[in-house]
């Protein structure tokens, strides 16, 4: 593999020095980019886009060429795993995902396997390795998943949902059978991260996006702890470095210090938190990433180099902060916008970090 | 006016001593209920319903009949101040509420007025009235607003929204703006909320319903600074009697002690909080509303009881907890169950409550 040139995400992810705060977004590979729009359009279907490793890998490298981010991360989707498992997903056009055979009993759940990762997911594998040889080491690679709880609600509602009344339903009425369907999900999801770890991911990053809507107690119980049971899983070194680990509940801002506590290396943060406070109350734990506002980037770019700058000054001085907006970039935000928000962290962002033995403190 | 036989709710809000814990539902005049599909039907749309003060009376006490509430809730929509400002409401089947002209620049905010309450607002205050006295002082009556930042949400979108894109963009491109449309706002919540209580509200409630989507700053800027305005401009008391006003926003457990400040009597939480966390931070400040997950309605009657006596026991013995759902009751539960969590309210909450000086504490 070809020598890592920019390792700001990595250092920044194991708590160590960095030049300036390290920044990647969301859903950089995405609907705002024209040329993300043209490759989809020429793929067919989102999931054609995402099953095909050539078109995958182009989408994952065009944010890159575009501006001066510190990592990529594999273009998929977090409903691969489901897929795999044979409930046949499709996405109907403005709806969402949809599953044509929900999970909605002890008899569907048992007839759930774990998917080979170099079989029914090689596509994912592939598009893992194509990348990786793409990339040249210019900037490392992020593998991801969903959480388990963020799959399970899918699987059992079908597809997307606003009152989860089949998964909570499953949760509250049949919790026996929602930790059976758990405990698959995140052995699938174990052994899916450790198979892009061995295909090349660098770091990999679990989507936890509707742990947000469960009591703080039926957080830990069905999302927080299949959670850890991934990390205490996983593969953490690989090519002589660690392979450092980012958990992200949406919403999840009350539970930090939980989250931190599953031995993880970093936690995405949303903008409803205040990234001072969540600094320290995690303390040197882990490393956080986050958590501008993605509609920020509505705004004008003085604005937003404004609220990069409120951000790194909340965040103060020291190592552990990758910057990021706190959710996906939307879809109608202007390019250029996103490139004043990236170079307004690298260039704001210096004089939180120390020049090197030699120089004066900057702060 | 009829006196009131069953003020629980009213001293509950004012953290008195009660028999029993008082219970109400969000939402509950609404489509669970079969009645309330016929009535609907017979207004046409939903905005027809709103407007006719009878039928509106009729929806209002529909739950009533079929469980022991201990509140009223005035039926109507937090779109009417919107709708009176001219910006031409509208409820497409399936597609939530719409506004004919969103209110996306300077003339536009400049060319709101405040509705005069007994005027083009004259139909919901001739509802309040209607059903007190229909009522009769059976339980006390709850009137209602949306909250300054969430009323512009859906003036500036147009209608619902995932992204926020206009609201945001005006908040952080230009918040002089956002400001004079949110005084406007406030001031016409005032306005009405007070008109509300002299028609014959008892209580007052304001839906924050997108104040969680704000940074913890925005938060206090543009949605907490503005229902500070409404809470100080508030009548207090009316028929000899304190006129509680309860705060909720969605998401925004992070920020009850800053909700507290503000003056109001209680505050809404949804059950992404502790209850009993939550009672600690806010000490004997506010009453505490809520905060049963709606979904578990969706679970057998035997699990819904154990949720409502793990929130009872979370909250704990003494005065200042009014039960109810963390959000409004969803469309798909079934009425019975929607009874078995009111009567689990009640049979289970009274060892919380002292029965009174000649008899042993009960914990």
């Amino acid at each position: 593999m070809a020598e890592l040139h920019n390792d700001r995400f990595l250092r920044a992810l194991m708590r160590q020095p960095v030049d300036v705060t390290p920044v990647w977004m969301m859903r950089q590979a995405g609907r705002y980019l024209p040329e993300y729009r043209a490759t989809r359009a020429q793929a067919g279907d989102f999931m054609s886009l995402c099953k095909n490793p050539e078109l995958a890998c182009e989408v994952t490298l065009q944010p890159l060429e575009r501006y001066p981010l510190d990592a990529a991360i594999l273009f998929s989707d977090i409903l691969t795993i489901p897929d795999a498992m044979g409930l046949g997903l499709s996405f109907e056009a403005g709806e969402g995902p949809r599953f044509a055979h929900p999970v909605r009993d002890a008899a569907a759940v048992r007839a759930l396997g774990v998917p080979d990762p170099e079989g029914e997911l090689r596509y994912v594998m592939d598009a893992v390795r194509t990348i990786r040889g793409a990339l040249a080491g210019k900037v490392p690679l992020i593998g991801f998943s969903g959480s388990p709880w963020t799959l399970a609600t899918y699987m059992v509602e079908g597809g997307s949902t606003k009152e989860y009344a089949h998964v909570k339903g499953m949760l509250y009425g049949e919790p026996g059978l929602m930790h059976q369907l758990l405990a698959t999900v995140a052995d699938s999801v174990t052994t899916y991260l450790n198979a892009q770890v061995a295909a090349g991911a660098q770091a990999l990053m679990i989507f936890d996006t509707w742990g947000g809507v469960l009591t703080p107690r039926d957080y830990k119980a069905f999302s927080l702890d299949y959670m850890q049971r991934i990390v205490d899983g996983l593969t953490r070194e690989a090519e002589g470095r660690k392979v450092p680990v980012i958990l992200f509940t949406k919403g999840g801002g009350a539970w930090l210090e939980a989250m931190a506590d599953t031995g993880c290396d970093g936690l995405g943060v949303d903008w409803t938190v205040n990234l001072g406070d969540a600094r320290a109350r995690v303390g040197d734990r882990v490393a956080l990433q986050g958590n501008m506002d993605p509609s920020v980037l509505y705004a004008p770019p003085e604005r937003i180099r404004k609220e990069v700058a409120t951000i790194l000054e909340s965040f103060g001085p020291g190592n552990g902060h990758v910057f990021n907006l706190g959710h996906g970039i939307h879809q109608h935000v202007d390019p250029a916008h996103a490139g004043a928000f990236i170079d307004a962290v690298h260039e704001l962002s210096a004089p939180y970090h120390d020049p090197g033995d030699d120089a004066e403190p900057a702060l």
